[in-house]
């Protein structure tokens, strides 16, 4: 996987989380691990296909894991591992500037 | 505009800056005003037409400023904007984030 990484590293890691919904989904896991729904739910306006794809993508580069309980209905659980948790400061400070960009903006 | 902005101060980042092209041509922007031309290098693979629309977009949101200078052909160059410039400390944790992360994959 390294050598499609890009030489810049602030490209790598908008590579992994650019993606509106990524961010979004990292968002909702760092209050802890969520099922399928209430993720869907959290996230808002997302389609359970695409939400399906980006958590696919996310386990594939790492960011989370999904654990399946063989219940019925089958429960699955998604939880940021941590790398994807080292991303909180990257999302705090995303936060603060857009609580300061919205007041200015008022 | 206010009333366009999302409720989380996150997705309100996001919406402003979470387009790959935009968090590019800020992280060239924070080096000091560039004109067009350069630019269009620093960024890479990017179209004029692409690249035109996402300054725009940028000035509209208040992230940089166009300035053009009366020459023959007309300079013209693009500085951040305070706002834009605050969005240094995302990036830089940004580029912390994937460095680290590109060592584990290694």
């Amino acid at each position: 996987m390294t050598k499609e990484l890009p030489a810049c590293p602030v490209e790598t890691t908008l590579m992994l989380i650019s993606d509106r919904w990524k961010v979004l989904i990292i968002r909702d896991l760092l209050e802890g691990t969520k099922r399928f729904g209430e993720l869907k739910k959290l996230v808002g306006n997302i389609s359970q296909k695409v939400l399906t794809a980006n958590l696919r993508s996310m386990e594939e580069t790492g960011l989370l894991t999904r654990k399946v309980y063989p219940e019925v209905p089958p429960r699955v659980e998604y939880t940021l591992t941590e790398t994807g948790y080292s991303l909180k400061p990257i999302l705090d400070a995303m936060g603060e500037w857009g609580t300061k960009y919205k007041e200015k903006s008022i």
